[in-house]
């Protein structure tokens, strides 16, 4: 990038408020960095305050070829919104207004900044679900959640993002505000650009404002935790459930490494309950009060006759509760072990599950190197962890590299998906390559040039 | 367009066999027709027996500039397969295989003439289920679903058309063949691809082969009928239902004229129960049998407690199919009225339901025409009826164009879609500019362009 030595005057003339233009070097350093572990330092950062602001500083940008990479909340786990080529950072940290709740059209309207657990909270209190559930639901954005389209457990039932998205204003490269979609459950106006916006990774404009999709709030809900002697009966169990027509809302798995992680003295987890065996599954079931507890009875039976070694209802919400932090606890459980876990969030054709987790194992047993598998099992969207020490990352880089390689080469072979949830950014580059063909990836360039054909919007990304 | 005195020919060469090149003008007349009453002849027509013979057409028409239409199964209801055009209509007929269901990894994967009730019913037969149901499933194709993004009742608790796509064979207007997404129930590989050609209506590219994600079959179903002294009291039962935590698979309603011309003589409707009042409510759970029959018992006394004037509760298959062939048959209905019905497919926000209905009750007063409003009242997707003379539309064209300008202006200014399922197509065309803004529409243009730079891919229609 060029220098502009006008850079901070122009944008200050932008921005209406001393606080929007940041240029503590402290303060640019945190906001160059997600949750993985790259970082880089853009060259300034504004906080917008409205959309006009947004669209007003991306002309600026365009007109003069800055780059421009937008930031929610800084939650994500690919590095996505670090800005490698400097320039401009956009953090959108002053738009966490929610604009609107509204119970009779079942829609809410949220500037990007909005957390997701705050709008869960707060829609709830009116009787309305706001279904998706990314583990940091109680840090992430919903601008965040919509660039990178993100999941959570309760997915399979009820979708991810992308769903739950009815309308856009979005920015554009060349400071256009435009809206797409609306605040209709349905509508075919036009093609869909809603969802061509919703996972673009901040790389074909930047969203100022959602109208999301609320559901009814089922009034009840039904915890199971069980005990399988092998991940393998715990995958059999999860087809079980299936095939006795049930759609959970959730059926996350662990296995044995990660539950016996969780088994360690744990601040987190006093007075949890944690089944025996070298598998977990986790089941929820959400609806009406008498269907969710006789559910929640017949998938009991299901399970202890399909080799849970012990399983656990839980019908109260404090109860279920509890059973929900054994899983929400086993990131820090793993990393309470005191490696670093390269947590790869791959996700395999459903029916693949029992082969992921005997690929993981034998993977294991040749590289040396512990990897800990745990997640949704009901969508094939498995984190598998490789588990390194400081030291071994330090010495033996590339010994590693082999080990997620071999991985990503075995998930590509079977028709799965280098990232289930995730998204692309730095993370996953290595392996863009080779998960898309020419064709696919010539698509991406031509729809990123109609949209942004100076590059300006997180430039330095898969496209 | 242009004369090309060697299209036969060249055509001939580039389809296998002889069937796969269509010149019968009878045939082609057929083929330029959906269920719209607009029509237009193409100059040739072909039907190519795999994606590879797609794609050399496409690539053939792209470089002489020949228009092409793509046609699924012409069930569609807004002439969006219509070559208005001329040139090369390109009929899937050929290419009706489903290629594999596959019940552990919950997929099903098709050529684009496999009928949607088809695949359902081969499904089913396995457990599995695939839920978009637009009324004409019988007839309709699955890449005339795909194309048009196809709703149905069970969309409310569903989704539409595009959340069971999970992958893609495109071919593009160059020829290029390409695959987006794949057979994974989760990706987060690049930007959503999958999203941009579901509902496109033919202009960026022809669909060549899907990957469809599938359900368990849920065990049990009820439905509910129940009459209404007033649309007004229909549809705030449809409110309490959802306030009482219930996300039920479908709530249609229907109007007194609707309802009325169903309680005509009519042969598809012997012993089907036709409930009092000037209003109907069908309502569907579907889920474990226990708890759908306790639901439905639930619903039957809330909806009597929100002054059902009557309701009857389904709870056997054939029942439940009795009271669907009532809704299944208004279509028919209210043609054997003798009327045309001009048939919009709005959608409000839900909340708007009853504005809307007392809108169309004060149109109707003002301006003579019967306006019969049924369809799928949970998602605020109303079809709206302006039912019409042959007469009427012969000598009062200016006066009906009229009443449809008043309900879109109205429905715009709601907040709400032109339509919800349909698709622009020709019929919708004329709203198209007062429905979305200049930078959408420029928006749209910049997509079609970096896909389709010569606008071969369905010209004439709203890009």
């Amino acid at each position: 990038m060029k220098s502009y030595p006008s850079l901070e005057r122009d944008l200050r003339k932008l921005i209406s408020t001393k606080a929007g233009v940041i240029i503590n070097p402290e303060r640019l350093a945190e906001l160059g960095r997600d949750k993985w572990f790259a970082s880089a330092l853009p060259k300034i950062a504004v906080a917008p305050g409205n959309a006009k602001e947004v669209a007003v500083v991306l002309g600026y940008a365009n007109k003069h070829g800055i780059p421009v990479t937008t930031r929610g909340a800084g939650h994500g786990y690919v590095g996505g919104c670090v800005p490698v080529r400097g320039g401009i950072l956009m953090s959108m940290h002053r738009m966490s207004r929610i604009r609107e709740i509204n119970g009779e059209d079942f829609v809410a309207v949220v500037e990007p900044n909005v957390i997701t657990g705050v709008l869960q909270t707060q829609v709830q209190e009116k009787g309305l679900f706001y279904p998706p559930d990314p583990q940091s639901y109680k840090d992430c954005s919903l601008g965040g959640n919509i660039a990178t389209n993100a999941g959570g457990p309760r997915c399979l039932k009820y979708g991810v993002t992308r769903p739950y998205v009815l309308g856009l204003q979005v920015a554009l490269a060349d400071g256009t505000l435009v809206r797409v979609g609306g605040r209709t459950h349905k509508n075919k106006t036009g093609f869909d650009l809603v969802g061509m916006f919703v996972g673009s990774e901040g790389m074909l404009g930047v969203i100022t404002e959602a109208t999301l999709r609320l559901l009814p709030l089922p009034p009840a809900r039904v915890t199971l935790s069980a005990g399988f002697g092998s991940m393998q009966d715990a995958a059999a169990a999860v087809q079980a459930i299936f095939k006795a027509g049930y759609l959970p809302c959730a059926m996350e798995v662990a296995d044995s490494f990660t539950l016996q992680s969780a088994r360690n003295p744990h601040k987190n987890l006093k007075g949890t309950f944690i089944p025996p065996g070298k598998a977990h599954l986790l089941v929820e079931l959400d609806g009406q009060k008498a269907s969710v507890l006789s559910e929640g009875k017949a998938l009991k039976a299901l399970l202890t006759k399909n080799k849970a070694l012990e399983v656990e209802l839980a019908t109260s919400p404090e109860r279920c509760e509890r059973m929900w932090a054994l899983r929400r606890a086993f990131s820090a459980s793993l990393k309470a072990t005191g490696l670093t876990k390269l947590n790869e969030d791959i996700a395999v054709p459903r029916g693949r599950l029992v082969d992921l987790i005997t690929f993981a194992e034998k993977l294991q047993k040749q590289t040396g190197f512990p990897i800990a598998c745990f997640g949704h099992a009901g969508d094939g969207n498995i984190h598998v962890n490789v588990m390194v020490s400081k030291e071994q990352q330090a010495k033996r880089p590339k010994e590693i590299e082999g080990v997620l390689d071999a991985l990503f080469t075995q998930v590509i072979k079977w028709g799965g998906a280098i990232t289930g949830e995730h998204g692309i950014g730095l993370a996953k580059k290595r392996w863009w390559n080779e998960a898309t063909s020419s064709e696919l990836r010539d698509l991406h360039t031509r729809i990123k040039k109609a949209l942004d054909p100076k590059d300006i919007l997180n430039p330095g990304k898969f496209v």
